[in-house]
């Protein structure tokens, strides 16, 4: 299968990241409204956002390769940064923004939905060390998921595990594991449930990146540096 | 495999939305009754129905190609209406009235279940700008979803895909994400928790048009128009 | 690979549906101690239930098949009399007898590890024409499912299409879905969540019967008649 | 592919311990923190619990057969003693050191992301004879599990299947199915709501332990000791 073209994998980048973006976003509004349990609003919260999150990376990965976190591109363009497999750094670049393009639009069309003004800022803090822990846990592992997957020839379970590891991050860490710095920002522009002041948003996403660095690592530790053989599943996830 | 009779795929069809629009509509009845709340009467609900939709897809896919729904018949008329692997009009106009008498049907059945009038009027209004846009995006991605997985070759991944969408869309989207007129219809048909008024019908079920339209036209930007190759999981879904 | 010794499937069937008892009752008795809402309780009981049938299945089917219930073995040996691949009416009463003995078995050890007198009759009456209706549905579907799976060539899909289902009709329908006799029976033997009173057994049983008789005459509509093909997969759920 | 180093192994046993404890513990903390209602809590906890499970299962599995658990991998020493597919006594005591070792680092980091001491012990006595049982039922069924697919050639589905036993018998039982030496030893490094008091743990690991044996037991029942075949997927769970 030719790989698609650029245009086309942008439009499944920002199409899949805004739709992800809605849901999570979305699902926190009603879950807040429908629920009177803390616990009862936050498993809806996950429940709809990792089912989204599996469909909509089964759906788009022939297409662009369904990573909608800019982390994941970063994490194609380096690990393949030599086999031409992967993401040259303009399409690097153009994946990025069609990401956060994508999770600007998905929290309008969330609040919209829902009755509330198009963008607005959150006015939740989330800024703490142990929050910042939480995040560089949530996205090392994630990045560890992706790429161990590859590895071991398995990258066709990655819409399910990705969406399972992120419900259990939910629970498991303390930051609410947003682990992607698209939806960040996308969390950043609903004052709802899931939302983050934007002034706590770059130390979360500084640390999101140094957990995908962590979680590289953690790939080289676990399933070594050589690439003896590129599994054909992989070619989906990876691109091209 | 031969393409089984229509009159029984007609069957199917209505056998597969009469028991999906019993396990809708009961499910509401019995997490309303059971739970004071009303997050858990949703995710009970909610939960249900999916169940429900994948396995009642994953049963009856190779007899009718487990529609359930008029406007994926519509759409499966309208894409392969060159092709001759989809349905005819006079098919097209055999499924829907199908899909309606199960769902009518289905609604009777929950009643009866739950000692209630056979059929009843719902006094439910569900009437309002926000909620038709919701059910225009529900719609939209269900059929992006539907064809784009046929278009990759992942068909057989439909009977989980669709459920996890609808799982996903509940929580994500204001309006409940009926997302089908037939079930639209059912729904009106019993005076309880999933219930929407008979005047509130109309307007909805031209949501859910405008929403797999566009839906359609998304399929051709993300997955292009050319239909190099017919993967074989496409045939249970398309019929013949 | 061989069939397995009659006394071995044996063995299979009786530990099985003496696990799924275990866990079908002990977790009515957790979650009704554990939470104060009713719909939180029977959520609990239902997912705990349908993963253990689900893993049950996968684990024993190919040993015996892994029907942990009277009316799938029956309607095993009545649509594979002919064919030499089911049961005999020798095996079938075997089969009968070793399900009844495991239900009552684990609803000793579900009584036991939660501190109940080892068997106690249930007080809960449960007794009523919408109920019966409820039962022969749910009933009926199952039985639906597990012979137009095979007749589809689906039958791996047996595990989780059979806890699908199960999960679907807990709530869709308004008798709990018990679906099988032998786990009736074992129901009847602990005074707690998930009990039926002795005397409302007979009519459960009875309508679970009428239900999967219609079941089988629907696989035969839907399905057809003819056995063109025994799919491979078929093998493991019809023992042989 | 060749058997990864035991460095390598270990460290995959150590990192998957670890992770698993993290969210074991960390789930039961913030639902503890989040919901008013026992059931609730107690489903968040196990949800989490076993979709990290699962998630970890299909990560590591390939690199150290993924058994994060002492009683799996001395029975896979055990089982395959004379076939060397499996453990050397060596390779176990390295295999129960990582796992203990990850153990208390994922309780550590679960306590640290929660703001709460590194490591701290519970009070929370679990001590009662009905609890053992509960206890011995849970881990030998894992072990029933683990082996019989195996044995069936199903190993592939250990992930899935381990992880929805866990979370049914969760339920099921009245222990909390930790069925884990090494992670009944985490928790007891964490004074929250999975914690269990030091002096309950080593009846707890009794009782597992005479558990793992009755199901060794079970497997040789169900499945014959003849080894008739070695299914292919069985060498990701064996190590090599």
């Amino acid at each position: 299968m030719m790989t698609p073209s650029l245009p086309r994998r942008l439009a499944a980048e920002a199409v899949g990241t805004a739709l992800l973006a809605a849901v999570l976003i979305g699902s926190g509004i009603q879950s807040a409204a429908l629920s009177a349990d803390g616990g009862m609003r936050f498993a809806a919260n996950v429940l709809a956002s990792v089912l989204a999150l599996a469909v909509l990376i089964a759906l788009l990965a022939p297409v662009s390769g369904a990573h909608f976190n800019p982390l994941v591109s970063a994490a194609v363009w380096w690990t393949e940064r030599r086999s031409g497999t992967g993401l040259t750094l303009r399409e690097l670049g153009g994946y990025v923004a069609a990401q956060l393009l994508g999770a600007v639009a998905g929290a309008g069309l969330a609040n919209t939905m829902f009755e509330r003004p198009f963008l607005e800022l959150s006015g939740r803090q989330r800024s703490a060390g142990h929050l910042w822990l939480a995040e560089a846990v949530a996205t090392g592992v994630l990045i560890l998921l992706v790429f161990g997957l590859l590895r071991a020839g398995h990258g066709g379970w990655a819409p399910v595990a990705v969406a399972g590891w992120i419900g259990a991050a939910c629970w498991g860490t303390s930051s609410g594991s947003f682990a992607n710095p698209a939806l960040t920002v996308g969390r950043a522009l609903s004052d709802s449930y899931t939302g983050i002041a934007p002034g706590s948003v770059p130390a979360f996403v500084l640390a999101q990146c140094v957990g995908a660095a962590a979680g590289l690592a953690l790939v080289a530790v676990l399933f070594g540096r050589s690439r003896d053989r590129v599994p054909d599943d992989a070619r989906e996830l990876l691109v091209r």
